[in-house]
């Protein structure tokens, strides 16, 4: 089939899935807002997270101008004339900074939108409790798809609109690279914000006052709620969009490097691919994608029209449906696809289903395993809320070894999808289970967005005084929200693992696509060797700033509420309002100081080793990122997640219940979760689809140095003649 | 000069090494031992020692004879005719099993005399502290040089003599295997017991029962001095031991490679050798470090004669000392060898000297850069005492980002090294920058086991009630011990690093010389990139092994503790002793029972993934562990020395002093960093060395499939005809 038709369903089906998403936030809007109490600390919330946003926005702008600046004045080795196929050329500056720059925007867009809907809804999803529980789950979880459906609306519009537009990867890789700036800073930013706050307000509020959860008395309670929508909706919203992005470009990079083989291989032979064959494959990772959107939108409709008592089983279920409705229309899109096609071109198109097919699986059970991980009723949680009766030493050394075991079965995982990928159609495979695995990322951001509107719902039907029962509504509905982020956090971290393992293939087929030497990421190079063992050090380095970051300005924040409780005892006694906009500035300003530092480092740092060291050196550098990332990033989202729900299941009135030391000690491991699991864990997936991104990017600029093999190649390279 | 006649130096060193050693622990047991009761705290210490150690070398007398086995009967693709130049011909099972249980023999022996006088010297250096600082240090010095000189004795007669019977760097790796076999059980063996003991005592008594440390009371008191001999001096000694063995077999192997060459490469060229001049190359290794152990024996020697009343300053000087004394005696050691070489070659030799001295430099840099980073009036650890005061949880985050952050200067150290070492003298520079590292290893055990011998007089002066003044004289000489075993840390870890980093080159040099088919170990192969990742998680999954296995011994103790306070009351009031055979015995059988799990991952691990997938994979296993194992080891090192000290800060009255929140959370600390940094930290290096001798042991094994590309290289190899 005509491959600009074929393209049609994927802009169409983000121009739907944008529709859908104002439908979805008319629905929201037009429901009741609640008492007056409520509303006041709906608005304080809306206002901290616009504030953040604006503020956010605004460094973010800078930093974007700088990269763009960056893009099109860093010179390389190609000029105008170079723009041979249009394919890998470096010559496009100024086409690939506009689309960088509309990434940026689009991505902008969608995480103010989602954020925008979800502080709108938590008091509605409140008050729907009042009603019942489907009503409350109703109006959180359309919330949530406003989220997620304006992210991959946006993302398939971009890419398709420009795909179409200027047919290059190469200027879908500067729309990547917009989406995964802003990722950064959403999500180290928002990751540093939410936990400032959650860490400083449990610190003094719970430890030092005994003041419950979400305690209006507490003046970081506002900033808590606000960091929940700009940690966790915006934060985690851009994070998927980025890696969204990154999987097809990475895809359809590798695709694009048949153009100039002629020849897909895989570990069974080869095939030479006529130009449609070729046209195809390129846009096949656009086409699957608008496919899974189609099936997340198929997914989130059904949940509405039957709606549901059991929001935990709700959210699965959207889940499975939208599993299985890819499943049935990729294979119909797949077979669209085929039609004038040669004979082998078709079994490779199945093939390529094949490896979609087993990404997504891939992606469902890495969720399910990280669930295992940290439900309570599961062995190492129960482990670890039974460590906490022996102190807070102890709780914390079981959490963090559950955490590092808890690396090895989604490795396994990855390894296995990645293999069996790979024997079904090269690279390109391995770039096509990211893709299938993020084919329906609508859903799992919809999911995920969920949790903090109802986690926010809570707290609101909590301040405005709805009583016992609504509060036990919102819990259910929060309980469930805590399992679906357990879920889309081993799903997001399997995506990026997945992504950027496809970013570094097409790094290397673009290098080779632009006369770079590196026929191999040789370990016995030393100068690739040292590219590897740096780039195995950067998530180590990252976290430890992040961490630092938090705790730093927890230490601001808890001096800030001290401050506010000595200085104005009727805070405590209930009789005056505490002062919020204080601690939200706390929050605001230093999480925006603190991923300064992160932010350079994730771009100054590839480009060094570039030159340093060579484009193979990078490629090390990438890999080892990658895989220790994995690592790091994987650890500290089970540990942290196992921590909390331990502390949770000790607060169900088990072990003692609240108050006791076991629970006390269970607070100790959530508070050192907190920013493993919000902060530095995802941030991680970021980091590295930033890296890799910045690696191709800056390609054209790193081959100036001794033709891409580093300033220091002739030191540390040994040429047997 | 003739080649055999050098070797004499090593041999000769190694002897005089034993012998003073002997001297060393006749200075010793001639000491005053101290009252009844000081001897009957000693008595129980030793006691409980020696049981350890004989159920030990039991289960590892099992160990070791089913890897001779399998050494000996495991098919290769070799037959005894293929034994063309001996080197690197695998039909020498024989000779290299025996050579292997001759290794593991030795190094049980060094360890246990070296135990066998350190639980001597204690309660003599507690008596010494009676008459004065420098009478405690002399003979706690003394004690602990018995376990440095025995250490580097031992294995310089093993493989000085081997050498020179069966002339086969392929038969001293089979000592290394059998040092390093013994270093697993002694380091994971003895990392879980200590800290069994150290925790659980802890746990109950400071925390439960505010008894102080060390008090008699305690009925795991001696299980955790008993644990310090176990863990810190047989422990650290026997992985300094196998480092030291490993630095030198890689050296030689590389060394042996040149037989097959005649040429030796670096970045600037290379050198056609002789065969005078390659076979100088084999025992160069050998030499350099008989020569190190003569500066080492300098130093201790100038140390004993002068005595010191600053115990700190005292045992840095004798590495000062030992590393000056080394850098002109191996200048002279290399004229001596180069006599009779041609002018090419006797410029490779300075430049390989060149490269020892640049080893031993970045050890001496990377041991104080752990120093900076765990001592108590240094930034990181002010910072952590200072995050105390915030709570359980922020002491723990600030430690654990301080401990990943200390991982980047020792990484930019170790990369400086061997980037230096490389472009002096390709590979084989790399490997003779770790021989040189290790050369002055007999000093530097020393300096560590000084360590336990004061730590474990300054309780025997506490149980012996020996007084104020002379408890503080025994914590003057404890501080000093602290401090010189931060600095032994960061020496050992750089030094396993480059030793197994040159383990990793040696094994592929070996790996081609077998004929398999290995060229590079690029990351573009599936294969490969799927042995790097399981690499990469390997270290994860081995620490927290281990530190669940600390966790739940440590459960047990608690539980017996308890149980001996509930059911007699007069143990806590002072009138009936504790049953300390009890707590050792848990200990004992709890460390020994949870080290079988990780020791065989050790070994099945590697071995597997060359089956599977491949030499070339098993070599990217190997270069992933090395480079996280590197983090993990680093991080986790420091953390626990950094929460460590800052907890002694807090107890030396800073910040509110004993007894108040913030010297609890400081404690937690305390308590988190101590499996970190006892366990598994320090046997991070030992698996690494373990994994990569086990790589070049059954390499002939892994040879038999698929011709060493593994069973599964079809499926996931590409073609390109």
């Amino acid at each position: 089939m005509a491959v600009p038709i074929i393209l049609i369903v994927a802009l169409v089906a983000g121009i739907i899935s944008i529709v859908m998403a104002m439908y979805f936030r008319y629905l929201v809007l037009k429901e009741d807002p609640g008492n007056e109490r409520m509303q006041e600390v709906a608005g304080y919330i809306e206002e901290g997270a616009i504030t953040y946003l604006k503020i956010q926005y605004k460094i973010l702008g800078i930093f974007v101008a700088i990269l763009a600046v960056a893009m099109l004045f860093l010179p390389t080795p190609f000029e105008d004339s170079d723009t041979y196929t249009r394919l890998f050329s470096d010559a496009l500056n100024w086409e690939q900074m506009l689309a960088y720059i509309i990434g940026a925007v689009g991505s902008m867009f969608a995480g103010w939108l989602g954020m925008y809907v979800g502080v709108k809804a938590n008091t509605r999803a409140a008050q729907g409790c009042t009603i019942g529980t489907k009503k409350g789950f109703d109006v959180a979880f359309f919330g949530g798809a406003v989220m997620g459906l304006a992210v991959v609306g946006v993302a398939l519009i971009g890419v398709s609109t420009l795909y179409w537009i200027m047919p290059d990867p190469m200027i879908v890789l500067g729309f990547s690279f917009g989406a995964s700036s802003v990722a950064l800073f959403m999500k180290c930013g928002g990751g540093i914000f939410t936990k400032t706050a959650d860490v400083g307000a449990d610190l003094v509020g719970k430890a030092e006052y005994n003041l419950p959860e979400d305690d209006p008395r507490n003046p970081a309670t506002i900033a808590d709620n606000v960091g929940d929508n700009v940690g966790d909706i915006a934060g985690m919203g851009s994070d998927l969009f980025d890696s969204y992005v990154a999987s097809i470009v990475a895809a359809m990079m590798l695709a694009a490097a048949f153009s100039i083989t002629s020849t897909i291989y895989f570990p069974f032979g080869g095939i030479d691919l006529t130009a449609e064959g070729r046209a195809v494959l390129v846009v096949a990772p656009i086409v699957l994608c608008g496919v899974g959107l189609i099936a997340s939108l198929i997914g989130i409709y059904l949940i509405k029209l039957k709606g549901s008592d059991e929001p935990g089983k709700a959210l699965n279920t959207g889940t499975y449906l939208a599993t299985l409705v890819y499943f049935g229309l990729s294979a119909l899109f797949t077979f669209l696809l085929s039609i004038g096609l040669e004979a082998a071109e078709i079994g490779l198109l199945w093939r390529i289903w094949g490896t979609s097919a087993i990404g997504l699986i891939a992606g469902i059970i890495l969720g399910f395993t990280s669930d295992y991980f940290t439900r309570d009723d599961k062995k190492p949680t129960r482990n670890i809320a039974n460590a906490a009766k022996e102190g807070h030493a102890v709780v914390i050394l079981s959490g963090f070894s559950y955490g590092l075991l808890s690396v090895v079965p989604p490795a396994l995982g990855v390894i296995l999808a990645m293999a069996v990928a790979f024997w079904l159609a090269g690279f390109f495979g391995v770039a096509m289970a990211a893709v299938g695995l993020l084919s329906i990322v609508g859903t799992i951001v919809s999911n995920d967005a969920y949790g903090p509107i109802v986690d926010n719902a809570r707290a609101i039907a909590e301040q405005g005084d709805l009583g016992e029962d609504v509060i036990r509504t919102a819990d259910r509905l929060d309980s469930a929200g805590n399992t679906a982020k357990a879920i889309t956090k081993g799903f997001a971290i399997g995506a990026a693992n997945l992504t950027v393992l496809a970013l570094l293939f097409s790094f290397v087929e673009e290098a080779r696509a632009k006369g770079a030497t590196i026929d191999s990421i040789n370990l016995l190079n030393v100068n690739v060797l040292i590219g590897a063992f740096v780039g195995v050090v950067i998530p180590a380095l990252f976290s430890a700033l992040l961490i630092l970051a938090v705790q730093r300005n927890a230490a601001k924040m808890v001096d800030e509420i001290r401050r506010q409780f000595e200085e104005n005892p009727k805070i405590l006694s209930g009789e005056e309002p505490a002062d919020f906009s204080k601690t939200i500035d706390i929050a605001t300003k230093g999480s925006i100081r603190e991923l300064i530092l992160p932010s350079i480092i994730s771009i100054i740092v590839p480009i060094a080793i570039g030159v340093l060291f060579g484009v193979a050196a990078l490629g090390a550098f990438l890999g080892g990122a990658i895989l220790s990332g994995f690592v790091f990033a994987v650890m500290m989202s089970n540990a942290g997640g196992a921590w909390d729900n331990a502390k949770k299941w000790i607060e169900d009135g088990n072990l003692g219940g609240k108050g006791t030391n076991v629970h006390k000690a269970s607070i100790t491991g959530d508070t050192v979760g907190d920013p493993f699991k919000d902060t530095a864990g995802p941030s991680i997936n970021t980091l590295l689809v930033v890296m890799s991104l910045t690696a191709s990017i800056f390609l054209g600029f790193l081959l100036l140095f001794n033709g891409g093999a580093g300033l220091l190649a002739d030191l540390l390279t040994i040429v047997i003649p």
